[in-house]
């Protein structure tokens, strides 16, 4: 009895279920999806797979990824080059540019310590950071990793470390969402809100 | 200001956009996936939807997707060539081939009757299904067909039209599905569930 689906279709269901937020299911429908897709959509996909695989790799200096190092945000002489803004991974770069509210420069550490998932200082680009910051070109490092346990934890190490070296250190604002419901606010994102009041 | 990634992950994240299931936040978190895993696994997952589109057909009597035609199904002389359950798209073959409990063909429409969708009898496989009962092998028809409007219709539509040719037309039981409480049943399932009772 027929119980997986022919060769071909059953792997690329198991490929596409190896991939992160995609269960059985989804893998099932997408491979169907793919099955009666033009075939330029199919192939299309499968060359950008290749190609990022090809060509995207880490900014010798940031650690974004790009397609050229230096990345164009490192190579960019219109940014402001004495301000470095350090973040876990490079959607967070993204994230930030968004804002359309920062000049400055970035460092991605390529995650945050977390002993559960056996990732310590060793494993971030920490030594790279650190040589960015002995040129005394940048004045201020401005910490943005998430605000969890593993983000607050890296944040204090890295302040620790950093302090010696003399630049300004600062990090994000905790408070309230902007659109959100005081009533919904969890007591330690409000008690952060609280301590953090500015005059209006 | 860089507000899209470099080339490469972009064109990833869009191509994965594209699918069903998978938004622009699930698309991203997959391409930074794939850039961070190993070459091989990247690379697999291009493969296996090259292959798919390379290799992969309908069988050119049951409509299922295979790498043969006939597919393995239909070329089986183990199975019982004088019943046909009628399904609505491959995955649904493999559904009932789970339960193990049929031991006959299918015959896959490839959609439902659906006039919002612009999908009209003439979309559907039904010539195909005409013809297999031509033969005078077959002694039954077992709709499986989604039990929801479209479905209904496309069985209230085959069902008239294969009247005519004399073979025993059946359909699945609807009722409760077990595990279920009797509490949190529609009052539809409930009716049905009532009025196909049976002896215990």
């Amino acid at each position: 009895m027929a119980l997986a689906y022919d060769g071909a279709i059953q792997r690329l269901i198991d490929a596409f279920g190896n991939l992160p937020g995609i269960g059985p299911k989804g893998a099932q429908r997408i491979a169907f999806y793919l099955l009666s897709a033009p075939d330029d959509e199919a192939r299309e996909l499968a060359e950008a797979i290749e190609e990022v695989k090809d060509k995207v790799r880490f900014c010798d200096i940031c650690g974004n990824v790009c397609e050229t190092s230096p990345c164009p945000i490192c190579a960019d002489p219109r940014r402001d080059h004495s301000v470095i803004c350090v973040v876990e991974e490079p959607k967070d770069v993204m994230s930030i540019e968004r804002t359309r509210e920062y000049r400055g420069l970035y460092h991605v550490l390529g995650g945050a310590i977390n002993p559960m998932a056996n990732v310590g200082p060793a494993d971030l680009k920490i030594p790279g950071l650190l040589k960015r910051l002995e040129t005394k070109e940048v004045a201020e490092v401005i910490m943005a990793l998430d605000p969890n346990i593993e983000g607050e934890a890296t944040t204090s190490y890295l302040t620790q470390l950093l302090r010696p070296v003399g630049v300004k250190i600062t990090r994000l604002a905790s408070g309230l969402p902007v659109g959100s419901d005081l009533e919904y606010a969890d007591e330690v994102t409000l008690g952060r809100a609280l301590a953090g009041r500015r005059e209006a």
